[in-house]
């Protein structure tokens, strides 16, 4: 890695928790020059503008997002399982994160009617984490896991609706309670309404 | 109502979009000189400064939701009824709502770690909400027409969650379908696993 591209990455970590906590339009020049230790020019050498880093500075937020909500999800065997260990992750897994709650619903809330490259970003990041949870689906309905009633999209955007809005009122409230309570209210609809009762796979 | 009164009201109902679509940070001086007409003078004459403007403006936006999201809800008999009149105008009325989505979950995202005063606003809102509709499950559990191993907050909670979630993806991904889908799913919750079988008081 060059010096340069070391310089790049540094910025990015370094401004991450700055646009995930302030959002983009709370994230000014000084801001960033006091978060880096950087003046203006050894900052924007690097980027075309405060766009590109934003945006950079989502990736990196949203992958330690999705890897600490996917950390050990594909060795679970059994599909419903995996998907409650996702929910599971997403639930505890809160250390190791960025700081300023979910990349993904701060970054949507504040570009749905904002910056356009960052509400791409925020919408394929949700498409990306969909798909993930739809394979999982699939693939149980597959092995016959989980019921063939069942719709992977729909279940995906169900347990990634509920677990974003649960977290946004434990966040407002200062408390875990509404997240533990999603987590087993989805837990049961897993058990009830999604596992098949025919296991002749298993 | 005085006269100051007045353009103090119209400035606030100007401004409410504007803060709801770009918010707090995002909401400038000329954008709030374009919306209204008026010069920095006329418009802060009548508020302490941009903070004051902006709260009055969530409570305007809030104010819209609350009562579109409540429209005929008390007029339904059976308490399980009545929250799923609560979900169904939450998915269906959206006009006549100050666009920029649902000023609780903008507030809340901007503010959590940003405008102590926007941020006290948001939490009041949401504890509103949630006593409202905790108050119908405790009176639906006194009529036994709500189980009442249900606990009346935690329920408040899965439903507002659940439902802001699910704005957050139909938003990003100009779909309503995740809303229709989480009506779907929470009026099957109610009916299975919220509704009392016993009904001795119907």
């Amino acid at each position: 890695m060059t010096k340069g591209e070391q310089t790049r990455r540094y910025i990015v970590r370094k401004s991450a928790p700055l646009f995930n906590q302030k959002g983009y339009e709370g994230t000014s020049l000084s801001d960033l020059m006091e978060a880096t230790g950087l003046q203006k020019g050894g900052i924007y050498r690097h980027f075309s503008g405060k766009e590109e880093l934003a945006t950079e500075a989502f990736d990196y937020s949203w992958g330690k997002a999705v890897s600490g909500r996917l950390d050990g999800v594909a060795e679970v065997p059994d599909c419903v399982n995996r998907l409650k260990k996702m929910i599971e992750n997403f639930v505890q897994l809160r250390a190791g994160l960025v700081p300023g709650g979910c990349p993904l619903m701060n970054t949507a809330v504040e570009a749905d009617d904002g910056n356009a490259a960052l509400r791409a970003r925020a919408k394929k990041a949700l498409q990306n984490w969909t798909v993930r949870l739809s394979k999982i689906t699939t693939e149980g309905i597959k092995k016959q896991q989980i019921d063939h009633h069942i719709d992977p999209l729909k279940l995906s955007q169900l347990i990634i609706g509920s677990l974003e809005g649960a977290l946004l009122i434990s966040r407002l409230q200062n408390s875990d309670e509404p997240l533990r309570a999603i987590k087993q209210h989805l837990s049961e609809y897993l058990e009830q309404n999604v596992r098949t009762t025919i296991r002749s796979n298993r």
